[in-house]
C-alpha cells in the first residue's frame, strides 16, 4: 500500500484532472476538497473518486467549463444551475454567494440543481466560520437508503453538514449522512477488501448481509444498486432523509427519488446565518467554547475515554496524516495508476516529486 | 382511567388556567396545544403538564400577561424577549412573525430568549404549510442528555420539528427529540408506573436501568436531574444535540449548558423559507407527492407491515382519539384533580359538560 504525501497527492490529481479537460480552477478546487478529505481521514470521499470523476467527464455528466448560473435570486435567496460542472466548483460558488447574502441580510437559502457530487460538506460549511456565520448544508442524490421498515432503496443517504464558530476552542464541525454509513464506507470496504458490520445494509433480498459487494449488481463503476443502505437510528435518520430529499431534491427542483437517475446528481441546500444578527459575536463564541468545556469534562461512561467533539476526530487524523501521509489501499491506487495511463500520466512518477 | 372528550379536557385546562391567573388568550392558546397534543397520543406534552404549569405561575416562573417584545430585527430576522410568559403563546406570535418575514423575503429566522416551555414542536412548523413555506424549530432547554460518551446531563432533548406542505398526500411533519426518547416519555412511564426499555437513560452511577424514577433525585416537580437520558444514534444524536445547542441556546442568547437553570426555559431557533422563491409551489408539491408514495409504496422488511410517513402515526391517533376520547392515567389525572382543588374548581364536573 503505497503512501503519499498531501502535496505529491494533489500533484497528482491535478494533473489527471487537468489531462481529463478540467480547467487549472476546477482541478485545483477539486483536488484540493479530495486531498482534504484523505487528509481527514474521510478516504470515502478521497482521491478513490478520481476514476469515477474521469468516466464522468468522458461520458459528458461532468461537463469542464460549465458556467455556474444564477436562475432566481433575491437578497436573501438564491437558485443557481450548475449546468453539470464539477460539483465542488459549483458548490463552492453557491457557498461564496450564500455568504455574502447572509452578511447583507442576516440570513440565506442558497438551493443547487444540475450539479454533479459536491463531496464532502464540511468543506463548504466551514468556509462560513471566518465570517462569524453558522452554516448548514444538505444533500440530496441517487436513491440508496431504504426508508423504514423498508427494503429497497428510494432514498439518497441524505448527508448533512454543520459548523457552528467556537472562540478559543475549535468549531463544532458536524458531518454525516442520515444513513448508517455514507455509501463511500461501503466502496471503500470494498477496496480494502473488508466486511462490514451487521446493520448497515441489506441485500436485494432485503436480508442484513456483511459483504459490503452485495449493496451492487456488480462492485465496480457505475455502482448499481441492488441492495439498500438503512437509516441511522431508524426512524429519526429516516425522518431527517424526508426533509433532505425535500430541501436539496423537491425545494431545488433536482428532483428526488426516482427522477435523480445521475449517481453524479447532487441537489444541494445552503443556509447561511449571520450571528451577530442576533446576539453579539463574542458572546456567541463564548458561550460555544463553556460548551464544549462543559461537554469535553463530562466524566465519561463505560468503555469511552474521553468525549470527542464533532470535527475532533478529523482534525487529529489530519495531523498525523499531515506528517505520516496518506495511505492509499493497493485497489485503489491500481485504479488511479490505469486512470492515469489512460491520459500518458505515471502515477508512480508523482511519488518522486 | 377517566376518559373525556377533546373539548371537555379543553374547557377543564381554559378554566384552570385562567383561575390560576392567564388571561383569556393564554389560556386558550396553551390549553389548545396541550390537548392537540394527547389527541395526537403525545401524552408527554398533553395535560400531565398542567400541574407543572400552574406551579410554575405560582413561583414566578411563568408570567401570565406578560409581553413578547422584538429586540432586534432586519427583513430576514429577529430575535424575541418572551419576558418570560407562556411559551406556547410567545412561540405562537414568534411563528407568525417569521411566516411575515419569509413571505417578504423568501426566508427568515426569529430567534426566542426568556421563553417558558412551548410544548411539542409541530405545534409551530405546520403553521407555515398554509402558506406554502417549509420550517424548522428547535429547542434548547435544561440539560437531562449524556454527550454520546458520557454519563452526566450537559445537552437538553434538543427536539427539533420539520413540516413540509405536499400537494394530494399529507404533509411530512417531523417532531423527535434529538435523545432517545423526550423526557415528557419518562414522566409518563412515571405516572403510569411502567418500565422503560434498556437504553434510555442511565442512573447518577452511569449505569443503564429500567427504571424511569432513576432519571431524577425524586420522581416528581420539579424533576430535577440526577441521571442522565442518552442520545439518539450515539453519535448522530449527539452531534445534532449540539447543533440545537448552538441555535436555540447560544445564537438566541437563552444560555447553554449549566446557565438554563429553570426546567421551563425553552430557547427557540425558528427557520422559514418560502418554496415559491425557489421553484412554483405546485412543482414542489406534486414532487413531495411522488416521494410521498414512492417511499410508501416500498417493500417492506420483515417485521414491518407498512412504511409510515412522519406525522402519520399522530393523524390516526388523532382520529381515533377524536371519536374515543382522550384517556387520562389515574395518577396524572389525581393530580390534575388536586391542582383543580387549589382552585375551586372541581375537576369531575368537566365530565358531565
Amino acid at each position: 500500500m503505497p503512501t503519499l504525501t498531501s502535496s505529491q497527492l494533489l500533484s497528482l490529481s491535478t494533473s489527471l484532472l487537468k489531462a481529463a479537460g478540467a480547467s487549472d480552477e476546477e482541478a485545483r478546487i477539486v483536488s484540493k476538497y479530495l486531498v482534504n478529505a484523505n487528509l481527514a481521514g474521510v478516504d470515502s470521499h478521497g482521491v478513490l473518486r478520481l476514476a469515477g470523476y474521469v468516466d464522468g467527464i468522458r461520458s459528458g455528466l461532468i461537463k469542464p467549463g460549465a458556467k455556474v448560473e444564477i436562475v432566481t435570486e433575491t437578497g436573501s435567496t438564491a437558485l443557481v444551475n450548475g449546468n453539470w460542472g464539477f460539483g465542488q466548483v459549483i458548490g463552492t460558488k453557491a457557498m461564496q454567494l450564500a455568504i455574502q447574502k447572509a452578511k447583507k441580510n442576516g440570513v440565506s437559502v442558497v438551493g443547487i440543481f444540475n450539479c454533479n457530487h459536491v463531496g464532502r460538506l464540511s468543506e463548504y460549511t466551514t468556509m462560513a466560520l471566518e465570517h462569524g456565520m453558522i452554516s448548514f448544508v444538505a444533500v440530496s442524490a441517487d436513491p440508496c437508503v431504504a426508508p423504514y421498515g423498508g427494503r429497497q432503496a428510494v432514498l439518497s443517504t441524505s448527508p448533512m453538514s454543520y459548523a457552528i464558530p467556537a472562540g478559543q476552542e475549535q468549531p463544532i464541525v458536524v458531518d454525516f449522512a442520515t444513513s448508517v454509513v455514507a455509501e463511500g464506507k461501503i466502496r471503500a470496504a470494498i477496496l480494502k477488501g473488508s466486511k462490514i458490520p451487521e446493520g448497515w445494509i441489506v441485500n436485494s433480498a432485503g436480508r442484513s448481509t456483511t459483504d459490503p459487494a452485495d449493496l451492487y449488481e456488480e462492485p465496480v463503476e457505475p455502482f448499481k444498486f441492488s441492495g439498500a443502505l438503512l437509516p441511522a437510528g431508524g426512524h429519526k435518520g429516516y425522518s431527517l432523509s424526508l426533509i433532505v430529499e425535500a430541501l436539496g431534491g423537491a425545494l431545488t427542483g433536482n428532483g428526488c427519488d426516482g427522477e435523480v437517475t445521475s449517481g453524479f446528481a447532487n441537489g444541494v441546500f445552503i443556509l447561511v446565518v449571520k450571528i451577530e444578527n442576533f446576539v453579539p459575536l463574542a458572546s456567541f463564541k463564548s458561550r460555544i467554547d463553556r460548551l464544549i468545556k462543559s461537554v469535553k469534562s463530562t466524566p465519561t461512561a463505560e468503555g469511552f475515554n474521553e468525549i470527542l467533539i464533532p470535527g475532533e476526530p478529523e482534525r487529529r487524523e489530519e495531523k498525523k496524516r499531515s506528517q505520516a501521509g496518506i495511505p492509499i489501499p493497493d485497489n485503489a491506487w491500481d485504479a488511479l495508476r490505469k486512470t492515469c495511463r489512460d491520459y500518458g500520466l505515471d502515477a508512480e512518477s508523482f511519488m518522486q516529486t
